[in-house]
């Protein structure tokens, strides 16, 4: 699943998989949208006009109070109040005027699905769009006010604004209820109910480690830092942490929680604070003895309650851990800032689970080994099959397509959904880079001279996968298009095949995946890589490949998951991704790797990485122009194939899917120059 | 010349060619600096307690005023307090402790040159060193004051160790007097004049835009911003603003001076304020007219003064915009803040004067192509020299070799001085990446086994040249040192014909040149290039081709130059360093580029660039091993020492240099596959 994901919450959250496309129905939606759309409005202003002090503007990010990629339907107010469908933006209501912040991918989306008399598009991508602190700076003016939900926005985005708005002589204050929320209520259309769905213990036979182990870890690091407590907020985090899986967010085995780690105890902020016995008793088993349980809702009182207690405590200063991604309120509350006249002093740096989690451990990283074996069959068997149906003259939709790889999907052991939602683009669809293929409306079939781009993961127990293959169904590509297929190939081969100092962090790779296109004038405009949590989020920070750095990424390191996947769209053509995830591995003369022989130093003692791929599905040869290659490149390819093969074959010969290993082996011939 | 620089001096200012080697006085004079060192040390800290209030700590950083990156002796304040003579350092003197925190680069010749019984190093280097922020907070206690010179120090540099010792209640002061200043006084050693030397107009004919017309632009961007003033205080920014060149910093050729740039005049800070006719009529002649002249001592009252008339001047907010890198003080005397009750607004952002010479206009461009045929013409001719001298059996010291080069040098027209100090290092002195040949001690002769780095520049009216060359002076490299000659050039020829897209930042093709290296484990320990001035410094910022990417760099642009130089260092046997300078081009179809008849696209709109190299000097022939080069790179090396050869040669025959051209058409022949 691409890359550019992880980049671009950076700075906005955003979920690929949800930019919906224009159905029959777009029509009568705007109409109905601009009614309610002026409604909802109206109730907003008249509830920003009656704070004290009153709102001059309020500002609704697309975010949950967790910084989480994907957010619930709870949470989706900047969606409700701009009527906007897209994954990313931001809402500014002001007495007069009402805005969304978005880029590229949503502008003829915004211009679809919004009523335009009411809102007005703020291009960010465009270098003339101000940002939203430099447009409320220069539209507001001293002593005004700027409101906003402060479990919304996390401190990092907090900060500039306020900055911004204090040279002007306004003021960003947080509003502890959220207005939209209000305006729901009041307009009988409440918000529905959070999702608090029952926890599943995940066995140290997947995780590696126990929640015990883990949390004895936090500890020590605690203590270097001499933090009196840990605050987790990031709902990855928390499951990561207590070997606990949930289902509240669609695609992301999490559950909404906080959690807070404290020398002697932990405190796990979830549903009604009732925590159930398969939990303690998961929780005891792993070495974790003291656990409260408290309610979700009560997490900004219970830091409060604890930074009160920890100033009171009268045994000297003390200082509370959090994450660089907490929201604002929980920033606050920690630090007791409204409670205190001397505030708790934050540490808010990344934090130690996300840089734990990103490192797999030797059972973990057997367990990626294992799924993707299984997946591989899954995704192979269905390869199989698609060109069967369109060999054999079947109507083959791409809503079908993805239903039919998750049957196959459904065979595996230990698979427990998708990990993302399937983007099964063919033809023009493919170069939607965040395309996916909608349920209502016309659907398009996979013909047979289309390119058919599938990207497509699953959840498994013992781990994560995230894959795309891109296939021309009758084998018959243009020159041009075996061309890209092969020069997006040669990318990912570059990328695959790298050695590199440990440590050196992950954007000094992202131009080898390009080269190739570069030297033709082509490119992509999604990142190469991103990390992937272990039966977690199939996006997961801190590390990636792209152009930009990513801000806490800590170097390189031996056990780390990435994506490689480079790409090519031409628009209203087709679009060309190969997805591997690859596993850091290190690599000396002895390794199992290809350019291990040829070694003659290891970067002066910082050691030498490489990767091996986990991914095991072919890529298709008729679209490889091999004369177009390297030699190096040629016997690479053959040699991945070689390990497909290799590796599915004896469990399809156990299955007796002989169809499925004859087709696999005609995939897998050497590749070879005329 | 070694891009490290740049990078090197976002954090800390560094000197390349500072790092003077052990001579054999270097005994006597470490017990010399024992004594001189105590004496200075507890005169410093006497002054420290009369300070009110006094001092816990006084901070010494290697800076002058204006950031530069190479400092005059009369701002050598901290090599004078702790007799370290390395380029970067900070000192941190106490009452109890004195430290210097230094980089790798510098830990034996710290341990050489510094009392330590008195000072303790802080190897800055090693992830357990702590910063000076964290040292000053675990080591300082509630209500300490430190100081600091405000005009050694940036604000970028001054805001985190204030926000550091904020947290400990602690507080960051700035001390106008410079109190290693007084003390040099006070013991009868005072600091050096500061050099205040003639200024050269440069004419049109070599700047190709008249001063009047770069002041009328930066006055159309101070009406974009608002801004009622500009302050410029980067010396190199002054110096091609009005088109004037001077010599009050080695090899740079820049003055003393800060110049402010107002809506209807500009005020040059120089001197005693007195500006010559010859200046006056040059400003005259290029459309300047209202140049008012002030003494430069005078800058910050002056500044003081103009935020205290613009603030009383009535008619609205003014805005003062100065350059992210001018110092604390700068900024406090701009703002007003110890003036006005409101101070001024401040835009402190990279400077516009930085951003308008990155981009070299056609004149310079056409400059940059002239200067590097002479500077070809001059370094052929040594080369051709130095390998007659030591086959003919004599003995040429790396110093006699410098000297010589520099002979040949100003045989040019419009030959001005060296760029930098040269690096001629032969053997294991090639392995020293800031080696310089002392004058004194013992002299190093250039074996004829041995592989010469020659790293050297020359500054000429019509640009800046920077090259480096290695050789193996009997041309019977070990097979070894052809590899690692070989991937060098690998990954010079990498970056020097790749094609990317406009926009992208410098640090994108960093790993370009590392591949071939990395491919066996090895790299090297520096960036793979910087910007040059226009005959002005030979780093120039913001942009740079690095690892770490540069903050403040634009996006490559056309017209830029670089420096290409990747490099490999085997301690205390060779060093090998391919640098050419490279122009970056706009490439299409059409293009006399090697890539150029493949393009099939130009990143959809962005455009396609790609580099012509600069430096016209042949590439070892008997260095370079063909066998494991692609086609496309051996006939990249062909067709570029066609190409020397075909713009050398005829000026050789002109000047009847038959001999060198001989030579050289033996350097030029093709290289081919056994």
């Amino acid at each position: 699943m691409l890359a550019v994901a992880l980049i671009v919450i950076l700075t906005v959250k955003c979920s690929l998989t949800e930019g919906a496309l224009a159905s029959n129905s777009s029509i009568d939606r705007k109409d109905r949208n601009r009614e309610m759309s002026l409604q909802r409005l109206q109730a907003l202003r008249a509830l920003m006009s009656s704070q004290r002090p009153v709102l001059a503007a309020y500002i609704i990010p697309t975010a949950d109070a967790h910084n989480s990629e994907y957010i619930d339907a709870a949470d989706a107010r900047r969606e409700w109040i701009s009527a906007f469908t897209g994954s990313a933006g931001t809402a500014v209501v002001t007495s007069s005027q009402a805005l969304v912040w978005t880029d590229g991918r949503y502008y003829t989306q915004f211009e679809r699905e919004v009523d335009l008399s009411a809102w007005t598009l703020m291009k960010q991508t465009l270098p003339d769009t101000p940002t939203l602190e430099k447009w409320l700076a220069s539209n507001l003016k001293d002593g005004d006010v700027v409101g906003v939900d402060p479990q919304t926005m996390t401190r990092d985005e907090w900060t500039p604004i306020q900055t911004a708005l204090k040279k002007i002589s306004a003021q960003l204050v947080p509003i502890s209820n959220n207005l939209v929320d209000d305006v729901r209520i009041e307009l009988g259309d409440p918000a529905p109910k959070r999702s608090h769905n029952e926890l599943a213990p995940l066995h140290v036979r997947y995780t590696g480690r126990t929640a015990g182990e883990k949390i004895a870890e936090l500890r020590r690091k605690m203590a270097e830092k001499k933090a009196s407590a840990l605050v987790l907020t990031a709902l990855d985090d928390i499951a990561y942490t207590l070997n606990l899986r949930g289902s509240d967010i669609e695609y992301n085995p999490v559950f909404f929680s906080y959690l807070i780690v404290m020398e002697t105890n932990v405190v796990l902020y979830w549903g009604d604070g009732q925590l159930p016995p398969s939990v303690t008793d998961h929780l005891r088993e792993e070495g974790v003895d003291s656990v409260e349980g408290k309610p979700y809702g009560d997490i900004l009182e219970g830091l409060k309650e604890m930074a009160r207690e920890l100033s009171e405590s009268g045994d000297g200063r003390h200082v509370i851990w959090l994450s660089n991604d907490a929201n604002e309120a929980i920033h606050r509350a920690a630090s007791g800032s409204d409670v205190l006249k001397r505030p708790i002093d934050l540490i808010s740096e990344v934090s130690p689970v996300k840089l734990a989690k990103l490192v797999k451990n030797e059972i973990e990283l057997q367990g990626f080994r294992n799924c993707h074996i299984k997946d591989g069959i899954a995704v192979v068997r269905f390869f199989r099959w698609l060109h069967d149906q369109i060999d054999g003259g079947e109507q083959i939709t791409e809503v079908q397509a993805s239903d039919k790889l998750l049957e196959f999907r459904r065979d595996e052991k230990d698979f427990m959904g998708p990990s993302f939602g399937t983007i099964a683009g063919s033809g023009a669809n493919g170069a939607i880079i965040h395309y996916s293929p909608d349920r209502e409306g016309q659907q398009t079939v996979i013909e047979r001279d289309h390119m058919f781009l599938l990207d497509s993961g699953g959840q498994y127990r013992d781990g994560t996968t995230d894959i795309t293959r891109t296939r021309h169904m009758s084998g018959n590509p243009t020159a041009e298009q075996r061309d890209a297929f092969t020069r997006v190939l040669k990318g990912q081969i570059m990328i695959g095949s790298a050695l590199f100092p440990k440590g050196v962090k992950g954007n000094v790779l992202d131009s080898f995946a390009r080269h190739a296109l570069w030297e033709v004038g082509l490119d992509y405009g999604h990142g190469t890589g991103h990390g992937v949590g272990h039966y977690l989020n199939v996006h997961e920070g801190p590390s990636g490949v792209s152009w930009r750095p990513y801000p806490d990424d800590p170097g390189l390191n031996v056990g780390q998951i990435l994506s490689n996947e480079p790409g090519f769209y031409k628009v209203g053509e087709y679009g060309i991704r190969h997805e591997d995830l690859i596993e850091i591995v290190a690599v000396d003369k002895g390794s199992d790797h290809p350019k291990a022989k040829n070694l003659r130093g290891d970067y002066d003692g910082r050691g030498v990485l490489g990767f091996s791929t986990l991914t095991l599905v072919p890529n298709q040869r008729e679209c490889i122009d091999a004369e177009i290659m390297t030699d190096f490149e040629i016997s690479y390819v053959n040699a991945y194939h070689r390990r497909v093969l290799d590796t599915l074959s004896p469990i399809l010969k156990e299955r007796g899917l002989l169809k499925d290993l004859e087709w696999l082996e005609g995939q897998c011939i050497p590749i070879t120059r005329k």
